[in-house]
């Protein structure tokens, strides 16, 4: 059995997640997510956060999963969000057509076109995984989810395929709320939904998944990004170095600086990104970013990136990705509802003095000179104010200042998109959690994935140690513990299903508790075991 | 302006919630939560866990939204799940038949069959408020969202209508999990669609909205509910008290003793779920449970209660519902599917004895007695055991124990559910939190809803400040505050700004912080200020 396969078992029997509908047997691409589960997709949201939300003051919304037709009309989406449908002319059968030939063996890319992909599958005659036959039909699949809003037929809806566009449709709003100022980051975690043609490899191509986005909208022309760092290194198989098919090794302000990354905050989420996934456990060399050619981006993007994870079993695998969307869906919305989605700047224009003339008193003071003197531009020297290369008197004119002038420039903001899959992620984690120690398996999740997690076992199934041990497990729960119980079975095997379960900590009660209160406490990793207090725990 | 409305506009000022899509002219019953409301519900929904999940151990999942139609059909959904829809002849506009009949003076309850709403409507000429005419055909309206999942025209699906049908599909799973025991409680936060016929009222009618559902498994033979409050009173307008209007003060134990509540659970839901909406800062005169009669309550119940808050504008509103649904989901699935939907309980027998003779022994010791003794059973007493009245000595019979005997029992579990609308709580968090103080608003959000938000305000806008707020900012971002920063405007309007937004501290950063490093906190409630070092606030 490989690797992938022990995991997703384990997922399953320890409750972090498994296929839906399972007694219904099962709808290919939707996945539930268990108790175990939540409780990591929880933590990996919070300490997403810490990454990407709150060290920049970024505010997180939370908008409708249900789009009307208009909007993803207007983002582009309902043209673009397809997937090539190859149906097989003689049982019917659909699967996606570029799948198909690269399971044949056959090179395709983002690029390759309809009728090229027609053309290919046809003449190199490959067989209908159903049936065997080999003539084909390739079209255009849409793959959003369709529905109806309300009781008329015309008022159609999609379920979302990224959560941006509700940010993108809130944009004024949001403006409002944050005053006016960019940047502004707005973040949004929630559900996406991809209608997939026929779904395979568990966790990756699901139908309806979790995602984590930000949308931070800049001024182009200022993008007043943090201070990029100067001396990691992030692995970047960049445009340039494509062909050779290595990543160059270069930091987030190198890449920014030679253009290989085209906007600054770009080059910071990239950094932030690298760090966040190592949190998780995935290990630098485990990790790359790839950039996506012409063809292969989104219509929306003029960059992206996305970053990798490496399977053994899959290869290196999208966990994000990272797209310079710039102005491109604020103006898709502009323009089909008619309204301003802009950012008023108001600059302040540095004080100005002009000289005006008292032209009674030029008139009397220089009764030759006066008309030149009148018509021609006081000039400000040294020594004093000068007109038509007379000096005049300081009765002669009058210093207007003009102290503040407001200039107001509009401008579209650019935006920069880092985008997570949850569930991938998620499988990252559990992934690289896992492993053997004597012969057994351990889940070595890192403590910030599940650290307010603790088992509480009495030794003995004897009264007065399961009523202290549920004393203890009232406590740590009022404490905010997710606390697991466990009464049943010698202690050893309890030990071993905790920690094939991920349990950081275990704590039993035993005979000496009843005396002097206290317990051991048994560590995941190290098997150690040392006599603590309980309420040691909670500081 | 009513209060409603005052508190609808705050919401969408401060960033709490808005319609959606308003540039795209608005689509009913979609609804955008903004940056505080996504603060604000995550408090709520950790509150709540902190009375409805964590002190009993339960536990959460996370299942998909789209619900393949097979599982819809057989929880009776696809069935029952519909609206009376009135058309009218004339103009084709569409509304709820029952709401069309209420806005007329007509009474219908939710037991008016479409037949009698048909008559109703033509008979009493109602008008349609888009044309005049007075023509209608009343049908059923299917309100849940539908839509198809992959390439196939016949895979239909639906948006899930609960989020409860995604535990109940998955109950064998979740069972293993818990290690095959109940009571079990298994809670889901997550969105839930209705796809209304004309959705009205704001953030009550949603098309879209965010449930907390929590599905309690037990054995109706033995509930092993916790202890009842015997002296705590709910306003309960329960079945046996409908017609006078006035709910009956009684303490949840009693509520159950007497019948009045079918299940020890449903009653400990009703204790938690007051004191949770109190926490919430709805004081206990403006709520109460009211009974759902038959005809009115979900096709799957036995027994319903609604949690209802009282608006001035909307009168009592629900907020939560109790259903009791007994076995009736489970055993619906079990027959869809053909899995065995069960408990297996497994009961220990105690320990038997049984007496067997040694006829050996007793021939040789009774010649005479021998065969009576024999053909007669056994029997124990106190000084010695007995055979056809003759004490028998210890070589001449074995005594043998059977220590242990399973005995088997299999049940359909029996479910209780509270189903609380997250929105609606939303808007009534916010509704109890807004009143005036000196003529200004303030929106007094529990501290609970609220905590870990705070303001950072340099007192002038001077380089030096605000570099020390940016510090202070960064410091309390990094022990997980959301920290607003608002340098712009005199300290009054930002304080007045703040109040209205509910931020419950400000931290101004002024003249003396950049001698002695102190800042002024001020309360938003009291408006007091005292002067504080930063790091006072973490402790």
């Amino acid at each position: 059995m490989d690797k992938l396969t022990e995991v997703l078992n384990l997922a399953k029997s320890k409750g972090y997640f498994w296929p839906s509908y399972e007694i219904y047997g099962g709808v290919s691409g939707f996945y539930t997510i268990g108790p175990m589960g939540s409780l990591v997709l929880k933590n990996i949201e919070d300490l997403w956060k810490s990454y990407f939300v709150r060290p920049n003051g970024f505010l997180e919304i939370d908008s409708p999963d249900i789009m009307p037709a208009r909007v993803l009309k207007a983002s582009g989406h309902v043209d673009n969000f397809k997937d090539p449908m190859a149906e097989c002319a003689k049982c019917g059968s659909k699967y996606r057509a570029d799948h198909l030939l690269s399971d044949s063996g056959i090179q395709v890319s983002e690029s390759t076109s309809i009728n090229q992909m027609n053309e290919l599958l046809n003449q190199n005659k490959v067989k209908c995984p159903n049936c065997g036959a080999t003539t084909w039909t390739v079209k255009q699949f849409l793959n959003m989810f369709e529905t109806n809003i309300g009781p008329y037929a015309d008022n159609k809806g999609y379920l979302r395929p990224e959560t941006a566009q509700g940010i993108f449709v809130e944009f004024k709003t949001l403006l409002d709320i944050n005053r006016g100022k960019v940047p502004m980051g707005i973040a949004q975690i929630g559900r996406g939904y991809r209608n997939e043609i026929s779904p395979r490899q568990s966790m990756i191509r699901l139908r309806e998944f979790h995602m984590m986005e930000l949308e931070l909208f800049m001024d182009p022309e200022d993008e007043k990004a943090p201070a990029l760092d100067r001396d990691m290194k992030l692995p970047l198989l960049h445009e340039k170095v494509m062909e050779k098919g290595e990543p160059e090794l270069i930091s987030p302000y190198g890449a920014y600086k030679n253009g290989i990354l085209k906007s600054a905050w770009l080059a910071y989420f990239l950094e932030k990104s690298f760090k966040f996934v190592m949190a998780l456990g995935v290990p630098e060399s485990k990790q790359r970013f790839i950039e996506k050619l012409v063809g292969e981006r989104a219509h929306y993007s003029a960059q992206t990136f996305d970053h990798e994870v490496f399977f053994d079993e899959m290869g290196w695998t999208e966990v994000a990705g990272f797209a310079y969307r710039t102005d491109y869906d604020l103006k898709s919305h502009a323009k089909e509802t008619g309204q301003e989605l802009v950012v008023i700047e108001k600059k302040t224009i540095s004080t100005r003095k002009t000289i005006k003339l008292n032209e009674k008193e030029v008139k009397n003071t220089h009764k030759k000179d006066w008309e030149s003197i009148i018509s021609s531009v006081p000039e400000s020297r040294e020594d004093g104010i000068y007109c038509a290369g007379i000096k005049l008197s300081s009765n002669e004119y009058k210093i207007i200042e003009e102290v503040e002038k407001e200039e107001v420039r509009k401008f579209v903001p650019y935006v920069v998109e880092p985008s997570f899959g949850l569930d991938r992620l998620l499988l990252a984690t559990i992934y690289y959690a896992y492993g053997k120690k004597d012969g057994r398996n351990i889940l070595s999740l890192p403590d910030v994935i599940l650290g307010k997690v603790v088992a509480v076992l009495p030794l003995v199934s004897k009264k007065d140690m399961i009523e202290k041990a549920f004393e203890i497990k009232a406590m740590l729960e009022k404490s905010g513990y997710f606390v697991i119980f466990d009464e049943k079975g010698y202690i050893g095997k309890r030990y071993a299903r905790l920690d094939e379960a991920g349990i950081p900590k275990a704590i039993t009660v035993d005979g000496q508790t009843l005396e002097d209160g206290t317990v051991t406490i048994r560590d995941r990793d190290t098997w150690n075991q040392k006599r603590i207090r309980p309420s040691d725990l909670l500081v």
